[in-house]
């Protein structure tokens, strides 16, 4: 069962994080994701990490790795779930998730996804 | 990290099962679900299986069993993501799942509950 699952909701990917993350299943769901992305020309992504209680620098850099695969195909990741003693202990590491947006939970995530998409739309011809 | 988060997409929940359900995590599953369906009001709830590779008769039995839960909720369930392979083996058991509805992957179960959704309203004043 050591694989995460992307779903596909319309036009975005969820990715729900439960389990400790170790190389090898983060480099699965990097290959998972980043070939999901281009399958279903996702315009973004949503990492929901409601389950995880720490949330380390392994893990931190991880998710960083990931929102930059998902950014370089042109699909926008937003962090949720986050629980308040992850925020408190990513501070204190150090770790300020730069580059990744956030959002309290899945239904804000997708509100700012396609918030964005349709900004990108209208701005461009795409 | 013993916990299956129940992540909230409008008016629908999503539960995606990852892990190896034992008798405590079933319990939690259930009381989350539905102190989750009375709270957000939720009409439907997808269940997501497609990171489960095993489905023996008491993970069987237990989607039951939440599928009843939720009804008597007057919350719909979808089970959604099921691989081929355990189909085979839930018809082989025995098993074929009455009264649960499912759907090939999240999109078509969420698309499944909107349209009951709109049913139910048209057809009732709720």
């Amino acid at each position: 069962m050591e694989q995460i699952p992307v779903l596909k909701l319309g036009e975005f990917l969820l990715v729900s994080i439960q389990i400790e993350l170790h190389d090898e299943l983060v480099l699965g769901l990097q290959e998972d994701l980043t070939t999901r992305i281009s399958e279903t020309r996702a315009r973004g992504v949503l990492i929901d990490i409601s389950a995880l209680e720490i949330v380390d620098s392994f893990i931190g850099r991880t998710l960083g790795h990931i929102a930059a695969m998902a950014r370089v195909l042109d699909a926008e990741t937003v962090l949720v779930g986050m629980r308040p003693a992850v925020a408190i202990t990513l501070v204190e590491l150090g770790m300020t998730l730069k580059g990744i947006r956030t959002a309290l939970d899945v239904d804000k995530g997708m509100a700012m996804l396609k918030a964005s998409a349709d900004a990108g739309e209208s701005s461009s011809s795409r």
